[in-house]
C-alpha cells in the first residue's frame, strides 16, 4: 500500500518556501526510501506543524522539499503524561516511549523507584523512538520524556489531576477525574509503589484505578491504562459498537 | 516483592493429591526459582483449574506437589478471537499472543491475508509465549492459538459477531454487536486488507469500528482493539474514574 512518507525536522519554519533535510532525515530519503524530485511528501516538526511538498534531490547532494501545504494540526484536548516508575531495561523504556507517541501522550516521565535499584539514564533513544512511531502512525506531536529522581520530585513537577494503578484498590464511589488541560496516569515499577510512595500519590490527589484482577507488568499496565484514557477522552475513535452480553446484567 | 510461583501442567487431575512437576517446569522450580520443600505454589492447566499446594523435592530428583486446594476459575463470558492477518516476524506474532493471553483472549488466528508475501507457519514459541504470559500476570485460560489460509476460512470457522478494523468506516449509526459468548476482532496486515477481504468480512456481518486518526501497526491495532473490548466487556476493572474535559461538550 502506497503512503506519504513522512520526514522529521525539529526546525520547521512555516514561512519558508523550502524546506532542507538534512542528516538521518535526509539519508533515509535519498538511500533508503529512494525519493525521486517531485516525490510527494510531509515534514513535521513533532510540535503540531505538518508540511506537505514535493521532494527535491540537488545536484550538489541537498536535499530539500518544496512547500505546496502547511496543516497545524490540534493537539489533543487532554495533555497526559505517563508517569511510570523505574523500567531498566533499555527495550522496555523504549517500548514506552513507542507507545505514548502512538497514542498522542504529551509526556513520559520515568521515575526512580524506592523499589528499583539503579536511577534511570536518560537515552538518546527515546527520542528516536518517539520520531519513528509518529512517523509511522502519522501523529504531529513527540512526547517529551524525561525521568525524575523520586516519585515525589514527579507530583511536585505535575499540576493537574491524576490517576494512579493500583491492584486493589479502586476510586471510591464517586469520585471523578474531570481533566481540564493535563492528566498524568502513574504505574508502579516491577516491585510496585513502596507504601510510602503509594501514599504521597495518595495524599497527592491521585485517584485510585485498578485493571481488574490480573497483575500486568508495568509496561503493559501502562499501554492499558494509556489506551483507556484515550479512549474515555474521546481520541480513539467514537467508541467501540459493542454492547454487554445480556446475561452480564443479571449474573452476581 | 514476593508472590506466589506458578507453574503449568496440561494435564492437571483435579482429584490427585499429588500433582507431578516434570520437564522444563520441574527444571525451572529447582534451578531458577530455587524453591524449597513446603513453599507455597500454583499450578495451573491453562483450561481454568488451579491448583495451590506444597512444593516437594524427592531424593530421587522428583519433583511434585502436594495439593492443598483447588480453584476452577470462570472464564471471561464472551470469549475473544483475534484474527490477525498475516504478521511475518516471529517476535511480531509471539507478543500479540502475549498480550492476547494478557488480556484473556479466547483464541488467536492468524490468517494468510493476500497482501502478505509467505504463509503463517504454526511456531511452537506462541504456546510458550502464552504459558509464560499467563504465569506472569496470573491468568489461567490459554488462548487457542492457529492459523488459516485466508479470511475467508477464518470467517467460515467463526460462528458467532465481529468487528473490523477499518481505517476510515465506521459502524452505521444504532448498528452494534450484542456478543453472547463469543466476538471476533478482525485486524487486518501490514498491508492492510484487500477489497476483497474487506467485502467478505462485511458481507460475513463484521461491524467496522474506527480507531480515529492515526494508522496502527497491525500488532498495535490488534492490543488496542483487545483492550477496548475486554474493557467494553467489563473484564479491565470497573472503569476508569475519569470524565470529559467540561469544554469538549460545546466543541465542534
Amino acid at each position: 500500500m502506497s503512503h506519504l512518507h513522512r520526514f522529521y525536522s525539529e526546525t520547521l519554519d512555516a514561512e519558508s518556501p523550502y524546506i532542507e533535510l538534512s542528516g538521518d532525515e535526509a539519508h533515509h530519503a535519498v538511500r533508503v526510501v529512494r525519493l525521486h524530485t517531485g516525490d510527494e511528501v510531509s515534514v513535521f516538526d513533532g510540535k503540531g506543524l505538518e508540511v506537505i511538498g514535493a521532494f527535491e534531490a540537488g545536484k550538489d547532494r541537498s536535499v530539500r522539499v518544496r512547500v505546496k501545504q502547511t496543516i497545524r494540526h490540534k493537539p489533543p484536548r487532554v495533555g497526559i503524561t505517563l508517569a511510570v516508575g523505574g523500567l531498566h531495561r533499555d527495550k522496555t523504556q523504549e517500548e514506552v516511549v513507542r507507545h505514548a507517541a502512538e497514542l498522542g501522550a504529551a509526556r513520559v516521565c520515568f521515575w526512580d523507584a524506592d523499589h528499583t535499584q539503579r536511577p534511570i539514564k536518560h537515552s538518546p533513544r527515546w527520542r528516536k523512538a518517539a520520531v519513528e512511531a509518529c512517523k509511522q502512525c502519522g501523529r504531529f506531536y513527540l512526547p517529551v520524556v524525561d525521568s525524575v529522581s523520586s516519585l515525589q520530585a514527579f507530583l511536585e513537577s505535575h499540576n493537574g489531576p491524576s490517576l494512579i494503578a493500583l491492584l486493589d484498590e479502586d476510586a471510591p464511589a464517586g469520585q471523578h477525574v474531570a481533566p481540564t488541560d493535563r492528566l498524568a496516569l502513574i504505574v508502579g515499577p516491577e516491585g510496585d509503589f513502596s507504601d510510602r510512595e503509594r501514599m504521597l500519590a495518595l495524599a497527592a490527589g491521585a485517584v485510585p484505578v485498578s485493571l481488574g484482577a490480573a497483575v500486568y507488568r508495568s509496561e503493559v499496565a501502562t499501554m492499558l491504562l494509556m489506551t483507556l484514557a484515550a479512549y474515555t477522552l474521546g481520541e480513539l475513535g467514537p467508541g467501540l459498537p459493542l454492547d454487554l452480553p445480556p446475561s452480564s446484567l443479571c449474573e452476581p
